[in-house]
């Protein structure tokens, strides 16, 4: 037997079938496959490999996969916080995205996210903003994995002065990724029912069916949202959706907060998946999406960290952690999202969202190598009892060593190897100050 | 002008009376004291100094404060997670403890700690636990400032077999320490009015006035405490404390959740401070302290950790950030507890929990040099528009680059320079395998 990769001397955390964990485990990787799951041979004979990565003793998972963001308003960090929403959206995003949001800018957002998901061990996310093709763009030169959905909005948006065109816009983009690039799998991200008109949603969602994509859509994401809903249309956010023929498995529901019982039994008939952006949901108060019952009624839920301008950073481990915690403190019963289902949420049940449980989301033969390895070498990280509770409540971003992604190393001993970081960081930089200027002019 | 230690090139936020915010600033240090904070001069030269250290453009804070700590139980980060809090400490948290603590265990498990809050930029910790003169010990080789409270409590507890005895050692350790060493601060830390009878509370508050030390309690962490002493004494746990005279600007209150209106109202007029530790709350579920209300009404809040066993970490940058995001989906108010408020926790407000506002809490001339060097030189560190808000929602424990204490370097870029961390991680993990097999044989 021998491998393009082998990754040994850590405890493996599969989030397989069974959620099985390995001690002293080793993974073998041919291509962009993995080909074996297992322990190390107990006599201490290795498999012949074109390289072997030694974990160091550290923790090995499965990538994290980031269900929500929208990367290119990574530049947007830090702009404008602790606001009201409609005061953060009218006044400073809008105004910001207007003025600063162009191909170049995006290119270099999304750069600039991607450096930050990949140090932190997310390997897929699912995108949804304006100019997606030069988020693909860029995103192609990274190699990590992406469901990118240009937007499609009836209002005037970032490359798209005139509504009417969104969706041409929407098209171009998918009729130019789809079977393109094998890690990018091109989709389409309606923004949500009170910023689309009815025809928009039918027309987005007609256009994602005929091509077999993920249609993404916010919604139930305020009080606001929803009584404006209720007294327009006599439906819920959900139940309108539905009544629009909407709701089925390749539409990925995002926030999903105000929800009813009667609407959540619709989400699970329809098997309708769902993202939680739980970070992003506290710092802009929207609420808090009802998770627990989600899990309960058979939904498929994924995590989320939404973007940079809301939350603030794209950090996957946090968002795990706080999304346990916090619901153990709503429900006031600290056996509620354990760290076994929280784990599972960032890794086969995000992946699960997404419809790509056949090819990542757990370590076993014959999933696509999307794999990180976790340093635990340290004070904070010490002692280990069970590894799972480790990756949830103690780990964070910072800790990731190497992430693979496909079979490829794209990040060894914390160094990005498919970015260039100085270059990233500058543009970012002068892109910055840009924006920070305009703010203090306007 | 001459100084020891000169600080330049970092945004400087002050956390001082008017909080704020130099760019491109300038820190000078003479012994343990800070002797200038302000611009660095326009012309470019610098005074003399002994050293220099350079921020590199990043972010200096002072050090961050964790008010509430158990830093032994390091030693028992993730032993056992998602259990109800009875489970909890009755099938874990007392056995382990009845089995592993020693004097020795107690020195591993604090110089763990301290490794780790010097790595993440907590400089002053306020502790309580039981063998705490060793606690003492080791935390005096390592340069960090501690209040430290021997534990009373009238159960069997580690080293004190017959509760007793448990007063005279805590007054043994005050009496061992006080005056001895000018960056440890002893104390006298009662566990709760539920663990603790009428006598004991009264005593021990009586030892800590005559001696003019702080006197630590949990209080009203559960509603299960609530309602047993408003059944058992007619009064609320702050009420109850309050009859036996223990509240006043000495006294610091911990979780303090399940408190109402005239509770509040009690804390504020017997000035009484409050520490709030909102991820172990969160994680044990034990509820949500009225944070905005404790302001409101001029009650002083720090923030704290608690212990490694309920948290899983001692990251205070988590803690902030947490603590903003869950009271503005708590409240469903995105303007609450706003970035300058929860750094103020953190620091001015924490230094004045403990009574050291004088000397801590803020970077001013003649306060303590306690001061911290954020690394901004990240991809999610960018970009920079307000370095309050990055400091609260981006930044993270592992951001931290530089950390002096009382003006001595303590971590020099991201290496302890005051605790062998090859050794103490021997250690710890020799200690944690010993604990684990011990859980697997029980």
């Amino acid at each position: 037997m021998s491998f393009d990769t082998l990754i040994i001397n850590g405890t493996v955390v599969t989030a397989n079938d069974a959620f099985e964990i390995i001690e002293n485990g080793m993974i073998g990787i041919n291509g962009t496959t993995i080909a074996t799951v297992g322990p190390k041979p107990e006599d201490g004979s290795l498999p012949t490999a074109g390289q072997v990565i030694d974990a160091g003793g550290g923790i090995i998972l499965p990538g994290l996969i980031n269900t929500h963001t929208h990367l290119p308003m990574t530049l947007f960090r830090g702009l404008a916080d602790d606001l009201a929403l409609h005061v953060w959206l009218n006044e400073h995003m809008f105004p910001a995205e207007a003025a600063h949001i162009s191909p170049e800018t995006v290119r270099v957002g999304t750069l600039l996210a991607c450096a930050e998901m990949l140090l932190s061990g997310t390997t897929t996310c699912c995108d949804g903003y304006f100019f997606e093709d030069s988020v693909a763009d860029a995103f192609a030169t990274t190699g990590m994995r992406g469901i990118l959905g240009q937007g499609v909005i009836d209002f005037p948006a970032p490359g798209i002065a005139d509504p009417a065109e969104n969706m041409a816009h929407a098209v171009r983009f998918v009729e130019k990724w789809q079977g393109r690039h094998p890690l990018i799998y091109p989709s389409i991200f309606c923004h949500s029912p009170y910023t689309c008109s009815e025809k928009t949603l039918v027309a987005a969602k007609r256009e994602a069916d005929q091509r077999g994509l993920l249609f993404q859509i916010h919604v139930a994401e305020t009080q606001t949202e929803r009584s404006e809903i209720l007294a327009t249309h006599r439906l819920t956010p959900v139940g309108y959706l539905d009544r629009l023929g909407l709701l089925d498995d390749k539409t990925l529901l995002v926030h999903t907060i105000w929800v009813d019982d009667a609407d959540t039994d619709l989400i699970a008939r329809r098997r309708a998946p769902v993202s939680v952006t739980t970070e992003s949901e506290m710092k802009l108060a929207s609420g808090i999406a009802p998770i627990p019952d989600f899990i309960k009624k058979g939904i498929a839920v994924g995590l989320g960290t939404d973007s940079c301008a809301s939350n603030n950073d794209l950090d996957m481990f946090q968002e795990m952690d706080v999304t346990a915690k916090l619901h153990k403190v709503h429900t006031l019963d600290p056996t509620v999202m354990d760290a076994k289902t929280v784990l599972s949420l960032a890794t086969r049940d995000g992946a699960n969202t997404l419809g790509l449980l056949d090819q990542i989301g757990s370590l076993a033969p014959g999933k696509q190598a999307d794999i990180i390895v976790l340093d635990t070498d340290a004070p904070h990280l010490m002692p280990i009892y069970s590894p799972v509770s480790h990756v949830i409540y103690t780990a964070r971003g910072a800790d990731v060593r190497d992430v693979f992604v496909a079979g490829r190393l794209l990040v060894q001993n914390r160094q990005l190897l498919t970015i260039d970081l100085e270059d990233v960081l500058a543009q970012a930089t002068r892109i910055g100050r840009r924006i920070k200027q305009f703010q203090e002019e306007k």
